[in-house]
């Protein structure tokens, strides 16, 4: 098994990436080929001691820079880390790609390069997102904003084999965003979508209300890639406001201030419980072949994950289960 | 001044919305039309001590749903509380109408009994978000979930005049919801309506992306119904996952069921900042009359917050004023 990197992606690469790698090869023992920079790439191992044979590095001296118009950045910088990576894929021999870099071009170049899946006519981010009750698995998050009802019911196969697989849950149910419960709410594609999953898909289960993302009502939700990325953006800004805003209001109290030294561990625990760092990176489904796409603000922590993640989506042969059932 | 009030209108509907109208009589002494099932709506009343002369019973048999098919209950239910409060709008001598009833109801009976301001297509929702500076407008959150470019242009102009008269902040700035910063970014109608903003609203500062929202980087932000509903509705449902979540962390400690009691007043008072409950209703704009839409949870001091809100408004001479810039 091995597993290429991005080492450029991300807001923080090459550092934070190549401390993730280093960090999984240490623990889950993986193989890794590192795209970039050789240089820069050279420099950033040297901080670190790993076992030398498990890193590969593979030079590609341009950058995608994270607000790169992502079809043009792919155009014109053919030697850029995730071109030169997302070949090494295709060649065969390299078994995902992770990167933390521009999601936009990671998801033009996985379409150009790896192609699509017979079946499936555009691919889609799925979100790991944690719920009340288990980790569930939202999808689109961005890929495709102009999505058409048949594409949200490849959402919902592809979904499914996900979470049955890689999350580890059977009977996965699924089921619409909307902006209501009963069949017949939305805009024509939710409508007609409705439909189509109804008579195709036999674990759909209707509508979920955007209030019931994280309650765990469904396993997989599916939604037009554009809705998809609000949800999460707000959820995203959301929890960091709000942790402003309470950080500011502790601060003004003494008792307070005790009191949030008291539940420091419970808080952070709670925490973990909801952090994507925790689980790893989106899966960008639908193109031949696995890759992942970490926030661009990933910690090395969150690399490690995605890397975990990775390798359990190779372990579980999700690419050929997903195949067979599209 | 006199205000109409949906006496029949949310989940906990006399109770909650009298209880906050007594409230809102004794703080605000504003003139109250209570609009209901005359029998239920006098036996709630006795409950409570109020000045009989601020409140009007207007008898009203039927009663819509909060589930109710929004067009059909307005054509079948002629003699709601919804309709006939919004007839005693229409008729002059009442200045707002206030419902925590079915929204789609409300905004189809405003539509069709108050009619479109000139120079307005469509009606908006208008929420008042809390942000990390103030109090912000953003439209739409779910009226019109097939928005125009030329809508969206429309409710930047209504939503410059809220957030200037009743907010009370000079030279509000307009934002366009949107997955990236950049011009170009989104669908079909975000590049529209980015075009139509720029060239025709002055106050256009570009897009916002959702994790923004609550930043306060934007005093007016203006999104299709569709987007905006799911925006509202999943930060709704992350704060109460959140809330349970935290809730049941805390609970397994000691310690931290202590800390918490040491971070409670600061607790609530961050919660505060941040509760829609707080400023009151959803100012549905475009419409030829002042109607706010109340949560359907509305607690008795949501209810009276909208009051207050309604009276706001009134004082203001919002209506005329939105007139004005259309």
């Amino acid at each position: 098994m091995k597993i290429v990197i991005d080492a450029m992606g991300g807001d923080y690469a090459p550092e934070n990436v190549i401390a993730g790698v280093v960090e999984a090869i240490k623990e889950f023992q993986v193989s890794i080929a590192l795209v970039g920079q050789q240089d820069r790439v050279e420099a950033e191992l040297k901080k670190h001691s790993y076992p030398r044979d498990m890193v590969e590095i593979v030079h590609a001296p341009e950058v995608v820079a994270m607000d790169d118009h992502a079809v043009a950045s792919i155009r014109q910088k053919k030697n850029s880390s995730i071109t030169i990576g997302m070949g090494l894929l295709k060649k065969g021999g390299y078994d995902a790609f992770v990167s933390a870099g521009n999601t936009g071009a990671v998801v033009a170049a996985s379409t150009f390069v790896l192609g699509m899946i017979p079946g499936v006519d555009r691919p889609g981010i799925g979100c790991v997102i944690p719920s009340l009750k288990e980790f569930n698995l939202m999808i689109d998050m961005g890929a495709n904003t102009a999505a058409k009802p048949e594409h949200l019911l490849q959402y919902a196969k592809m979904a499914k084999v996900y979470v049955q697989e890689v999350i580890g849950r059977s009977n996965p149910k699924v089921a619409l965003l909307n902006i209501g419960e009963e069949e017949g709410k939305g805009t024509g594609l939710e409508k007609e979508a409705y439909k189509l999953l109804e008579e195709k898909e036999p674990a759909f289960i209707g509508n979920v209300e955007a209030n019931e993302i994280y309650t765990g009502k469904a396993d997989c939700i599916v939604c037009d890639g554009y809705v998809g990325n609000v949800a999460l953006k707000v959820s995203e800004g959301l929890m960091e406001s709000v942790g402003i805003l309470m950080k500011r209001e502790i601060m003004r109290n003494p008792i307070a201030i005790f009191g949030a030294f008291l539940l420091k561990s419970t808080l952070s625990r709670a925490k973990k419980s909801i952090d994507y760092a925790e689980y790893g990176g989106a899966p960008l489904l639908g193109v031949d072949g696995l890759v992942l796409i970490s926030h661009g603000r990933s910690s090395p922590k969150a690399i490690k994950n995605a890397i975990r993640q990775a390798k359990r989506e190779i372990e579980h042969n999700i690419l050929v289960k997903i195949k067979e059932v599209l």
